[in-house]
């Protein structure tokens, strides 16, 4: 039987590795590069080939960027009394979003026991290199409000408060915009838990 | 404010006109290819690179392959009395699989009033040139089981009946493995119009 074309397999499968891309993704995305002008498909492959010859993991907090010190951590105007402690790369574009003006420290992951993460295979070490030879006055561990998340915390909260930062967490409670009547059971006992006095 | 490095937001930008990607997945997609083995990241630049240095329309039936002739117009062993219509080249791999052995005439789309696509942004003429020289003694309509793909098959009769061959359309009916509890109305109409004497 006639196969098809080599080449187009092969772009297929290697389509097929990304995450949440499978077989038929793959197929109309190979068949999209193939159809679309061979500029637009070539700039595609420019792009990856760009990203992993310029971008490198910063030697300080682990951010993606260009350069090393990273923008950040380069930057004299960033205040360096303040740590972000975040799992994942990509999140610190959210908080650069909403104006954090502090310092990063990406972990590159997150504790799990039934993946087996431990605190050695994540960036906890120099963190906590970080913080004993540091400017830092408040740590924040801004892991995400999930179950791993919080044990991450919890974890790295007893490595990091003998060293005498204060150590926070980011706050829960109502997401901005929801009804009471619609959010679940766990978001209202945060917010009743994390209530504020009003000034 | 510090903004994310400009070859990653590149690259996101790039994967976002991908069709069913959208920021979000663009994002994953980017950060992805930045953690995994830069030689895997690479092997997909490349493959890109390299189907569309080597793939091309099939000057005969417009299928993608790497030679023209493809390899399908080219094997002395296909039937060349049979022609099978297809809307899209993805859809040439599908009748492999089970085994046809005829020819293929790719169409690259299909009649849509909505769209704007007439009959001359089709192959269609190409069709219609390698119908009067050619070899076909039967032409089957392997357009869509849809409305577009039913007007395509109408409009393409009409023009290749006069043209004294035989033209043919898939069947319609019944799913393989289906029950008649569960399929639609219209299923079942086309099931018992196509309705077969038993042998």
């Amino acid at each position: 039987m006639a196969t098809r074309d080599r080449t187009i397999e092969n772009l297929i499968t290697r389509l097929c590795r990304l995450p949440g891309i499978g077989p038929k993704t793959g197929e109309r995305l190979a068949f999209h590069l193939l159809r679309i002008d061979a500029d637009e498909a070539l700039q595609l492959a420019r792009a990856i080939e760009e990203v992993r010859a310029s971008v490198k993991s910063c030697s300080q907090c682990f951010q993606l960027d260009a350069q090393d010190p990273c923008s950040v951590c380069s930057d004299p105007a960033r205040d360096r009394s303040m740590l972000l402690v975040v799992e994942d790369p990509r999140e610190v574009a959210r908080f650069e979003d909403v104006g954090f003006r502090g310092l990063y420290h990406v972990l590159n992951g997150r504790l799990s026991q039934l993946e087996g993460v431990r605190p050695e295979d994540l960036t906890t070490e120099a963190l906590q290199a970080r913080v004993r030879s540091g400017t830092f006055a408040e740590i924040c561990l801004a892991t995400n409000a999930d179950l791993e998340g919080e044990g991450t915390a919890r974890v790295l909260a007893e490595r990091l408060q003998p060293l005498g930062v204060k150590v926070t967490r980011l706050a829960r409670g109502l997401p901005a915009g929801s009804s009471i009547a619609q959010v679940s059971r766990s978001i209202l006992a945060d917010a009743i838990e994390g209530r504020r006095t009003l000034p």
